[in-house]
């Protein structure tokens, strides 16, 4: 975790926390406690116990007295108490740093063309630190914005160099996060569980509707009257990892599959956008196969 | 088709023709040509060529003089030479006029209760002549909104008599629409051939999603971030026939099944009253699998 | 507030208490010790502090051990040193307590129907009490929901008399809320401060547009492309009381104004009932001339 | 209009016919027979006759044999019978053809760089050929996108000139739209008869909520629940002009106005970008001071 200053910090430096354990009655209480003892103010809280695993989920922001990382410190020191009694697992970040990103991309613009503009305009706490591509006609876009772009092409043959090559730019650059935008290749097992939790990927349909390749045609085959994008975690299944967000458009029977891919662009980019802020925002937790969003 | 005067009807009598035929240039001039030699106004048209199918789709109102018989006469006997030229299928059918309809339930009564309170109220051009339940539940309902309720339980062993007795219903009352307002049983291959194209069904989820029983409980455990509803035709192939309207609703991670159940209802009724709407007023027409909606 | 048991309760008891105060650090920590010290268990909790008031507010659901009444008790004493230490301003009740209501209506059934209809399917925590009519044709449907009809004419005239006979009404039943369900009269300063945070309306637009008489008509004159609905707290400023809900339609320049009435009737029922469970469920709190909602 | 031929132009030259006259029986069938006496085929077409103005609208799309010229000559000519009859306003222009277009901004990218990507993408029948600024700070993005940029500072005494470069960039450069991309400035009533139907801007609220300045604060300030963008035609009363597509959002009470800009922005280019295709694409005519939109 990098606490150098970013603009888009807030005056007052503001602290994230995201926690969940076995769900018993007093965590909010302890927590709040950990919290007041510091003179910390709570600007934004919110919790949710799960039925199905049982787990107890909180996400809390706190405006603390002291310099950033003097804050960070007394905090996590305070907790230490708490997480042994409620066997908590835990994590703290910064309000607004700025998480660094590397997103891999095909041939396809409209994704990489709205993070990166929405990055640049304050929109999203991303710090881009570089495009792959398995295809180069994304290089120009890339170098636009300021942003190093990697040529990594991928056959059959030449997948574990590249992925090795992918993991070696993640690692490199300091990555905290992956996002394939219309990245249109499967990444391997040993990538997927490698990077859990750290990947996330738009699909082109309304999951768990039309999986696989070609989801507009699919869509239009079925005469379906929505078409939608999922953006989900990538997990070895491939299109059955975690949802953490989805959203439709209307069509109708004019529309042929053509018209419904450029439609569908709208969808997959503002659905990808809003999963990957409320990641860098530390507003998903995973429960089980199923997302907590803390919107 | 019934002629008598209705309070729905418009003024000045309107009808409605709907018709296919293979696509091919002429056709548009040549309908209009049969209008406007009887001295009709076109009020309203729409026209679809389907690439797939290579068919060519059609619906207009038309504001004809005369009295409403001698209209709808001189309109047919003046289409009988483009029918041939054009290898036309086509429908006619008087604007408000209302559609005698059965709608077969169970025991939920939000669809019911919606498409009577619609009919009721005049948003709806339905006469529905009969209600039939495989529970004897919602007969109030029906009492309340002056219709006959037919209480028809269904069992493994007695499913043939009891479609046997609602074609007898279907037959006895002329009805023209059969809507399953969440029946809950699944109709025979033979009555779904028999009355093709006169079924609508609700199927509480958002197809091809979560086909099957409890789709909302399917939606629970993969995670979905919207629900939805979908209306559709109903054909041998269970939850497969042409689909004439979506919806959906979002939801969260908050939300159990119950929740999903409860909020889905909502959805389901506005779904299917708009497929039911569109149907009644000939909206509707099949092109292959999918559906042609002119909205 | 009344305690008997009822079918909507949950089976553990559930209490949900709302409160508001000025925004300073320790609330959290505070009110969740005094649940803690109850061995109460928080099964939801939502906080906010507004900047634009200096108010903090919160809403927390408690499964409390021990009968209802003795629950209830003891997190009213317990709760009473927190409230001195910071100037709380607090509401308990039972999670699924039935608010006693009263619906005032005029000739249009939509908004009765779908509150009544959603009342005896249990999906709102309601006990309507009472249905006011300035108009008689609604009786019918009261009646077949077993909820007593009372038809109050008014006039210019006999405005201060009618007001009279509602707040009778009102206080006789021990109604809680009165909801206007398209009532269409304008109701007096003095009614409005006496019932003031206890009634709510549904405008036929989406406020601030339009407001004042034949909304649908004025959207129709706009040539608007989405027609809209706002359910809100009425004051004595018309139309400018703080919103709850609001919900739009798309609509085209084909529509109009009877069909924009028609298709806003099944927004405007939407939102009318989505406000009024909100309400019911204590997720709607003042602040200033905004609304928190704790969905 | 110009004819030469461009990449997003169909196999099969087509051509789209906009007219308007006063309704009367008659007219489709004596433009489809215009069309048919060519040989052309009707590929998509809409009607509407407004019941407010008594005035036709059609909007026809036709495959025509022969040379691209030679079809428009030919349909041209054939029309000119029925323009005399029916007394047509109409308009002729090949599918697909990239209107000549200047984009005015002044400091905020989204909407700017949203047209310039679609564009590119093909997605958008547009040929930019001049970004106008009043101020230089979206100079970089236009010249990324190869469209010259001018920077045409206006302050209240330089008004009359810098309209007057504007119009000067517009004649010079051919342009037949201009899209007011947040361009923050008013124009002169003299501008806006000139431009009169050819010049689109975004406003940034639900018109006719929030009229004027900062209309994002003054959603704030009136709490409400959604908010939206209208684009809508310029003419000299200001956010009075025919709205062309507005577009909504839900927002809740923890927006801050800085986070309903943010939210906003989306709206925007969305709701900006449908009504330029649109405008573009022919679908929009004029009825009074609302628009008929052929989706």
């Amino acid at each position: 975790m990098h606490l150098a200053n970013d603009p888009a910090a807030p005056a007052t430096p503001e602290w994230v926390l995201t926690l969940s354990c076995p769900d018993r009655p007093g965590i909010v209480h302890a927590v709040s406690g950990v919290i007041a003892g510091l003179g910390g103010n709570i600007t934004e809280s919110q919790q949710f116990g799960s039925p199905v695993t049982g787990r107890f989920y909180m996400r809390v922001q706190v405006a603390l007295p002291g310099t950033p990382d003097d804050g960070a410190d007394a905090l996590r020191d305070a907790l230490a108490r708490v997480v042994a009694e409620f066997d908590l697992t835990w994590d703290l970040d910064r309000v607004g740093r700025a998480v660094p990103t590397v997103i891999m991309v095909s041939k396809e613009a409209h994704c990489l063309n709205d993070l990166l503009f929405r990055q640049r305009a304050g929109d999203l706490p991303l710090d881009v630190v570089a495009v792959v591509g398995n295809h180069p006609d994304l290089a120009g876009l890339a170098t636009f914005y300021g942003v190093p772009f990697h040529h990594v092409p991928v056959t059959r043959d030449t997948k574990p160099e590249a992925e090795a090559e992918l993991l070696r730019i993640v690692e490199s650059t300091g990555a905290e996060l992956v996002v394939l935008a219309r990245y249109m290749q499967i990444l391997s097992d040993e990538l997927c569980v490698r990077l859990a939790g750290h990947v996330i990927n738009i699909h082109h349909s309304f999951l768990p509707s039309f999986k696989g390749a070609r989801p507009y045609h699919q869509a239009f085959e079925r005469g379906v009257k929505l078409i939608g994008a999922t953006s989900h975690y990538v997990t070895g299944d491939l299109d059955e990892g975690p949802i953490i967000e989805q959203e439709v458009e209307r069509v109708d029977h004019t529309r042929n599959p053509a018209e419904l891919v450029a439609l569908g662009q709208d969808v997959e980019r503002r659905t990808l956008a809003r999963a990957v802020r409320w990641h860098a925002e530390h507003r998903v937790l995973l429960d089980g196969l199923r997302t907590v969003v803390f919107r």
